[in-house]
């Protein structure tokens, strides 16, 4: 067997869901996550705690040599060139680009200064049907306000 | 007075809407869009329709010159370093570059081959109060789906 | 046999085409496509329908272990180093380096706010023979034009 | 009167060109181009012939001592932030960055090894109407063949 | 007088400090800060209170028209090259970019999967004199851990 | 085996860390440094002596042939992606980059001009537990100042 | 035998022009092209005719494996870190980069708005000897030039 | 008069032979110079003597409170964006990129190891007619050799 | 009077040197430094003391509001482009680039794992005639050696 | 025995050099050549004679397959990353990025317009021992001055 690392767990893990032909909301239910968040663990975003590592290995029918990997924290590093060359992705990068400004303007006049936490934040992705158009997709980012502490 | 362009007329709004203690949302209504749309106008990342133009600058006590500027298409740059350096705005950066490829296959398996438009695309941000603990930033992007066309 | 992905498929399916004399044109015809669209889903630049891929694949007498990776939505990264070093591609890097804001300026005039889709847009090559002198190469690029949508 | 050079020139011509409510077209013919063409020399990127420069001040009433600066060869630089910020010019970059290596197969199977002039390149941009959808946009380059040469 | 901004009014508080000789640690004890923290706020890194606005004027005598300005939310942005080219700073920039991944690994084994907050840090720089040597700088930086949430 | 050197050796080591359960207090003990002096030795980012080398493996239960590398002087290389994508340690390269200058106007006050030595500076990592809330971890780098010598 | 492609082909070719010592003006005439044409072809960095191919072949003693290789177009891509990084290959980068402007000032007085092809450029290469001193190099670019079209 | 530094003086010279309707050639001659070496002069790369900057002068009537600056040793940066926009520039700029080892190697081949001398160079530029097609450009590099030391 | 600061106190400087006619070692004459050292003072690379200041002011004619700036730690930054344009600055770098890591080993050989101070550094340029050839330069480094320290 | 190529060469004489506890100067006698020389020599920037070679070879024990490799003329590329990231190299980076212009003034006051030669330098290291203090490293550079010549 190969060397087990972070990305060589990603792959198998990412095969046998194909192979297993689970979808993200299905996997996600196994280990009583979203499926954005199960998402990220299976590619390696993440320390699995104990059970998670256990019902991910189960649903996927893996080896127990996998769960050290799952269990370790990890050193967090893109999975695609940078700045994105991938269509889908740029769009995001291209309104973060453009519109930084503008959200942190309409959110510090609500907020004052500060930011969105990145760590301790949800993702979910919705499809919305559109009866006589196409149908348009929902992501909504729900993260902690941290405002700047004084000293 | 001082020529008149993009940049500087971004810069008139914004003073204007301070020395007026306007909100986004009290200046969206006035002309009818939501508050990041209108927050997009200001900063100059927009065509702006005639009304909205007549609206804007009745609401901030403009003059009218500034109509044509308004109304004209904008050449798209960043109002910011990048990367960026801003706290605020790179939590955004880093959740894209980090995870943009989850991101990319929870849709693609709903969706199948396409992309988010950023294009047709509305930003909602709210704050959702947390009774025991900080409040939470909600960032919704809502865009319409386009799926790769074949030929 | 190799681990199949993208790239090892692109390269089994570039050689058989090579190996069988078969030109972009005559491909295309087999699958019902045109030239440009044909080579970009040869080159992994899409996903194949299930006919696509069976169309190919007997075409060019290849596996059906290729198959499920033909189907797979692509990550989209340049097959070629980037700023472009070959002199046949850096001409239209050129072109749209120096050129495009007096595309975009022509374009507005037409069409007001918006942009000409990446997603839906159509490719073709031809060669216009000159007959006292040299032939010359026209590409036309055929894109669903998307309006900025206000919200 | 401020410093004449290639950009306060191109300014000004833009200005005029406003103020009359002169379209690309109307401009072209009074200078017998076509539209994209003579928008390449309103913008600087290009040597009138005296001529042009004539027909160009008339058509804009302007001064003569513009007459020389539109006469010169130009030092060619992007008016742009590069890579592109602004999505319409960006949509084009990203073709060429992903299916560039595409383009240049589908070429050489039928021209052999050259590139396709960007010196001698005509441009033309079009609108398709669509009777019961949007309308496409068609940009068509046609450029000499120019084959590399043996020595 | 000249336009106010966050960059102005920077050089004000400095020049203004220096021709009082004030120290840091003096001014920080008239605002009832630290000193470090102080630096940031009179370099425009943070959102001043009322009160601290009034007592930064009253310490340094300046005018009242500054105020807003020390009231606004910063577009935070490095007041140097990057990366960094003077001795001083670059010697953290290497520290950080050789060890960076050894005091993960170091803080990790104590804490788990999460970072040190860069929002609520207070930092702090001392002096230690060496009786028979040269003195030796510390600066500690205190954060809040902040633990990767699941979802 | 594989051929030694510095990467391999630290793979070795940490590898065995993991399999005997040792902290970096723990390790450290045993070699008579601190932890965080430890991790760097044990990362390749530093020469040991042929003691630190003996009690390093001894306590790792690793071959001899390890040691001339141990003892080698190393060509100090980050071993992470830079610009750093990991957000811990990119929460110090955002400090740097924003407060670099208010640290070093901070430290010039007190010491004239000068910098604090990367070669002799010790880093100590510490968790503060808060009692009813949640904990702080507080990083020291204490360093030998040196003058700017003059000639 | 490993996977034929330019890259490998350049290998063998250098190799066996080594082990026979021949030198390029020898293998030049075999061939009928000039030394440094026949060096570019030799490089992968052209499509060789199919005599050409043949004599290649015949004077260095390869297999005819590698004749499809030779007669492929190649993707044009630098065989060297880039910017260059070898004293004799910056010499020019550096000659281009600072007097880059100073030719074209000269060229274009001579020639009008147009540019000298890469694509049909012959290079000569001569060694002069000084009966006195030290030799010196001549390098000799002759291109077709390519006057600006109007349209 | 505006501060007099090698960027003003370049613009003077080059208003006053382009007012003056000097050529290259013809100001090369009242200088005793070459054509490219009196135009670096007058772009500013390089020292001129006490008699170059008389004879400069005297040709393009202007002052002499400039002849100090152009006795001046300049610090040499390029007079263009890099990497090159301009299409004349860059198509050099390609060749070095791509052929730069091809060349490299056939000087060797030559002279050993070392470099062509990029301070010890004289270039000549000069327009080859074709009776039945278009011109040529031939620029020579005709530069010391200089053959790496041994210690 | 413009604003005083590093930048404008350097040229002023530079220019009452240049007026005076004063070489190097004779403004190092007159402060009693060594004349690279004095140079580093002139372009702002230093903190001079008070003497110092007066020293330079008294040498160099220039009044006493120069003085403050003089004393200031400053903020070091290139005064060049970088990577260097500048063939003279090049070239050092270039040795740097392609045999730093000669140096290093040579040198920890002698020293073991440490570094050459560039704080506590001083800099000497002579030149060395030759009777039958062309002179030498030759530049001294000389710095204090910091070893590294163990915790 | 793997591919022979400046890389592996490289490996094996230092590898040979450690385990034969040669140092650069007992290495450098044996071949008579200065020491750094030497070592640029073994790490392959640079083409031995056949004296040598041979020399090296015999001083190393290796065999005579190597010696074609050391003859040749090298294409050099730094071994290292760049910008440096190791401490003892980046050290001297800094002083050429912070100091480059301030040597150059000094150098062209006493030469005029030229630069030191890289390709006939010759570079040394020693050692100076302080009886009651710590040792310096001094580096001396000694190279040809090559003066700009006019055509």
């Amino acid at each position: 067997m190969e060397k087990l690392d972070k990305q060589t767990v990603r792959d198998m893990l990412l095969q046998a869901k194909e192979q297993k032909s689970l979808t993200w909301p299905q996997l996600a239910e196994k280990i009583g996550r979203s499926p954005v968040y199960t998402a990220q663990l299976v590619y390696g975003y993440g320390q699995t705690t104990d059970q998670e590592a256990e019902e991910l290995l189960k649903a996927l029918d893996l080896p127990s040599e996998i769960k050290p990997i799952l269990m370790k924290v990890p050193h967090r590093q893109p999975a695609q060139p940078w700045p994105p060359t991938d269509p889908f992705v740029y769009r995001f990068y291209e309104a973060i680009m453009l519109y930084g400004p503008v959200y942190k303007d309409v959110a510090h006049e609500i907020f004052g200064d500060g930011i969105m936490s990145a760590i301790d934040m949800s993702v979910d992705i919705q499809k919305i049907e559109d009866p006589v158009g196409v149908p348009r997709m929902v992501i909504t980012l729900n993260g902690k306000w941290l405002q700047y502490k004084k000293y």
